[in-house]
């Protein structure tokens, strides 16, 4: 038993945190974040769920960001608006990083269409970070059109969406494209899989 | 090859998420939030970053959320009125669930002196929710006094501060609590680390 006074100089202890590298060691692969951009029904969510089953399945520690745990759990507060799309990337971009720094691999799968919204979740994991273009023509994402977004946007229901009346800045220099226009689902992934063994294995 | 309608058919595939049970199962231990609150000089962060290397060098995956990389990241645009703290709690309950939900022990150490912020990220994270009163007294937080913050505090440099003239709602049925007054940071790891073995292992 100590006194109250050890204690008091054990607060003052210079707080040690696991080093990423040291939790990256561990799971045998760097942590990171793959951001996946693109239009809507380009195939971004399909491409995020499918490649974590399989990089689950190779032994990768992964997790996968969309709009279905982000927007009902932290972003709940945020609606549509321009002021607000901004805010979501934002976060979904530094909780991306806190994962890549836990030694994760996080995948993250939003349209994300502005250029200065990426660059900003790229600076939030530095080194961690991947851009993955997941792309398809605007004419195939349309045709698709599995939530029937386009329709409602063509119908005047939706406004400021992504490639009908506000602009998808595609990227200038990605890590990745993955051309979802001729790929398969599971010719993609391999793509992707292909990528991660590259970029993340450490054994 | 396949061309453009089949990959279009995928994208109607139903999205499997890899279930949590799965990656704890991989990881050989529970996911979960290990929320630590209590009065600043409780002792709270130098507790979660001892333990956090001792469940670290038992193989669990771990990860701390503190005001150092909340702060600087996603909460970077949240300053201390009494609106900007309730959501800086909220947003750490929010993220602190993710990582549950990823099979990580997620530990938190943030003062959260309300019991209807804590109920929230308990409502968060579900079941995953172990709250855990790191409990000292007032006089003996102030005596330590890490930070010189009650010292600003008491000269009314700081307003609002838990414990002087903002009240602290100690918890009223916390899952473990850790007396740090009479138990060394050892001591206090060990009890932490022993529950954590009871509640979270699966092998």
């Amino acid at each position: 038993m100590t006194d109250a006074t050890d204690t008091s100089e054990n607060v003052f202890t210079v707080e040690h945190r696991v080093p990423t590298a040291e939790r990256e060691a561990r799971n045998g692969h760097r942590g990171g974040v793959l951001w996946f951009t693109g239009l809507s029904g380009a195939g971004k969510s399909t491409l995020a769920f499918s490649l974590d089953e399989a990089l689950f399945a190779d032994g990768y520690h992964t997790f996968v960001l969309d709009g279905d745990n982000m927007r009902r759990g932290i972003n709940a507060d945020l609606g549509f608006s321009p002021a607000h799309r901004s805010e979501n990337i934002r976060r979904v971009g530094e909780v991306a990083a806190l994962f890549a720094a836990s030694g994760t691999i996080c995948i993250s799968a939003f349209i994300s269409p502005y250029r200065a919204h990426r660059a900003q979740a790229r600076a939030a994991a530095g080194d961690h970070f991947h851009e993955i273009y997941v792309r398809a023509a605007l004419e195939t994402c349309e045709r698709r059109d599995p939530k029937r977004l386009y329709e409602r946007a063509r119908a005047g229901e939706i406004a400021n969406f992504t490639g009908i009346d506000d602009p998808y800045e595609a990227p200038d220099a990605p890590e990745l494209v993955v051309d979802t226009d001729r790929l398969s689902v599971e010719e993609s992934v391999r793509k992707v899989r292909a990528y991660v063994h590259r970029e993340f294995r450490l054994t």
